[in-house]
């Protein structure tokens, strides 16, 4: 029923931040092409149908919620939330293919997600392990910003932090690092984990330093397009004490920090980008992540006035091709994983999630 | 020549209100993709053509009235009323081919009409009996509305007034019953006539009563797409003594008023809509007629504000379906007629005007 | 690579005013639906690359000048002025694919021109010869205007003015002679040559005469659209002692003047206009000049609103075919030659520019 290929269906999608879902209001989205309705029930239950009257195809977002019901208010069909329709007004019987598609909807680390697969293989456990904004370590803040630009365009950006040097260097002001070396990156089951030392430095924006320090980020890139990451400074030699091995998070010094972000492909041409950012509580305080919002305002519109135009130049090329170079390995090990899970959407069961390693480092950072 | 299908050709569309033709000034619209020019003389005399110069294209509609003829402005060809080029600047002969497309075009009940078939075909007597903003028994606001729609889709409104209960719920205040009961429905030759009674009610909006009534609606819905209503309330007890049969119009206590409504194609995606209301004036004055046109201002908005949202769906649906309900009869009624009416077209004489009560209706009203 | 065909792609484009590229500031267009980045060094170079980055399809035009060289900005790939890239941030190999188109691009008469064809056979003679705003001998205006129609069209438009007794009746005051006589029309090898002579006038607009004169206007409309015309008022009776041959420019009494246009295609609908407009110094001032520039801004916004409107009608229009009359014998002519040229295209070295005369017309102006 899609327009929209080359993503991974049995996958959760970022839909909207909780809060903006108020109870008894239906909120539309489009993803991966097809419209859905959301709402809240009065007793707080999330429902996700298919925004598409089965009777004459006006949107059910137009519509009034009734209890656990949703009613389309063109001509007054009422659906229960699995989509089967519980009324038709003026008429006794429903006829067996009077439905809608229902769609596994959850809400968790302040995101309502949606399961674009089959909903029988909803599984909560594959929801992304991102930090919301009432979670008590970090004080987060949050925005989302829309793309005339293909969700791919976004994560390919997000993948490869090469970009860092050129697009933000007078906003999140990165320096040459991170063009000049590569990151480690090691693949994950649901996505590629990529982490690197900048040994020595006096940071930047956020996490400037008066003597030097060894400044480290880590982020897992999972799909369909969800980036959690971390970063922290450590003394001065402490990259080399470990070898470049992973620091402990709880051994930061200064500046650790975490940071959300989610890319849902509306259509084949339209994104929306979902993100949040704020310091841990020992390290930061409200005015910091105000700091941090501000700066992240400026650089993320850098990325859009660079993907929007990217797009445009892709949409008047009449057979568009890449050339890789080595700061891709991250994009197309990701792309990879992306298409292996696409063409295993048809199979059945989802690819377990990722190994548990992030898993653990996140109990670890929520029960710090 | 068009690229709009599914329409009956042989009809005369609602290109504009009448006193929107200004004399000697050229009218430009779009019906069924083709673009047309009407204009009138300083004599009163009404012409059509294809929007389009013989030469290089351009719109006629830029061009200049000179008497009985339209001249392009682009490089100067004069056309006859027929189409037939009357002069071209520069060169003596004019070749045989030089002519556009002539539309047969006829000012009736306060519309400018025009025939999209065959000029030779085109009938007056096929022309809806709307009642004009002129017309001397009611006192008539009037407006339009252009649509992000498809016709079909407004007709398919016009056809189903059970979504008054729903679309119309605060603003016409229309009440349950329009989708709990269904409507009679009569086969017109050229359209269907839907007619209901409300017994023992308050009424609602213009027709509001003190004291209970017997509500009476009755419309006839034309091709191309007019809809032609007058509604009146009657004594309680009215609907039942004439065992739900149609009442004499005249015997109207209260409320009695009429609507012309025309939705006209102008492209496959954008639809013009016109709309007369008002009371009749026995049953009401200048004030009531302002207030029913504001109501009308807002509820032909929710209407609008629909049918918008659902053509975005339809547009975003690989596969568009719709599940017809027990309301649906007069929408697939008139549909097949359309049908019916569209295959015929290309064998000659338009299917005959409908059958004579309506018109009967109309002059007992003009007589009252 | 183009999505826009028809068009000669060995010839020069005009892509800017000069003072319009601004050292080291990337400057982008779009010619014949390819993407551009223009730029000039500090030290006054001129370059032209594809605007589309070999890595992954950003535009270059985002990019940063370092130098000669040019850096696009999103993962720092630095190219070469022939479009090679230097160099890849954090990579040693830089593969043998790693290029941009490259585009020959010279900067005469105000203009700077870019070669759509190979840029091998960019020929800086094949330069049509404009009077660039710091002509000595000329006071000239410039503008330029962005058309939402395709080039084709603002071509056929200059070619064939008699529409000058319509479109611009009001603004130019043109008169009926350019309707109802035919100019002389002289074949040249690049373009054509568009000439009239009206005896006993007395003018229109900035060449208005108090006593009768003998008014001569001549152009040059060369490829891929270069309109290069002189006008200028004689003593009445001059047409006839000439046999209506060509004056000598410098006998000229009054209204010398000289208009340079271009009509550059962006994409296969969208187009920009250039044009410059003034008096011969010892005919006119600065005053006058900007008499004339308003003149030219209400005029070509008469063009505009014409031929936007024109190629509507045409894109509504399924099988669009147009009836040329006698005045279309300048734009069949150079159709045909643009056909010719542009079949000649894949051959090899471009056609030979035109016969020399108009180039001595130039010469001659520029010794006065």
């Amino acid at each position: 029923m899609s327009s929209v290929n080359g993503y991974v269906r049995n996958a959760w999608y970022v839909a909207s931040w909780a809060q903006d879902l108020t109870p008894e209001k239906t909120f539309a989205i489009t993803i991966l092409g097809e419209p859905i309705v959301i709402w809240r029930t009065a007793g707080g239950t999330l429902y996700a149908l298919e925004d598409r009257c089965v009777h004459r195809l006006a949107p059910l977002s137009l519509g009034r919620c009734e209890g656990e019901r949703l009613r389309c208010m063109y001509h007054g069909l009422l659906f229960d939330p699995d989509g089967v329709v519980a009324e038709i007004p003026g008429q006794e019987i429903i006829p067996a293919n009077a439905r809608v598609r229902h769609y596994a909807v959850i809400e968790r680390h302040s995101w309502v997600w949606v399961w674009m697969g089959d909903a029988a293989l909803a599984d909560p456990v594959l929801v992304p392990p991102a930090v919301g904004y009432d979670d008590p370590d970090y004080i987060l803040g949050h925005g989302q910003l829309d793309y005339a630009a293909e969700a791919r365009l976004i994560n390919d950006n997000l993948l490869d932090f090469s970009h860092l040097s050129y697009v933000h260097a007078n906003s999140f002001g990165a320096g040459p690092q991170f063009a000049q070396t590569q990151p480690t990156i090691i693949p994950l089951e649901r996505g590629v984990r990529v982490q690197r030392w900048i040994a020595n430095t006096y940071g930047a924006s956020n996490r400037k330093s008066d003597v030097p320090v060894d400044s480290w980020q880590s982020y897992d890139f999972l799909v369909p397009g969800i980036l959690l990451m971390w970063s922290g400074n450590y003394p001065a030699g402490t990259a080399q004490a470990l070898n470049h091995a992973p620091p402990e998070r709880d051994a930061a010094i200064a500046g650790l920090n975490f940071t959300s972000q989610a890319v849902t492909p509306l259509t084949d041409r339209t994104s929306r980008y979902f993100f949040s950012w704020g310091p841990h509580r020992r390290h930061g305080d409200e005015a910091i992540r105000d700091g941090m919002m501000q700066l992240a305002g400026v650089a993320f519109g850098e990325d859009k006035v660079m993907i929007e135009a990217q797009q445009r130049v892709i949409d008047m090329t009449p057979d568009p091709r890449i050339m890789p170079t080595s700061h891709d390995r991250g994009v197309t090990l990701f792309n990879r994983l992306v298409q292996k899970l696409a063409r295993a959407d048809g199979d059945g069961a989802p690819v377990a999630i990722r190994s548990g390693s992030d898993a653990r480092d996140r109990q670890a950072a929520a029960a710090s």
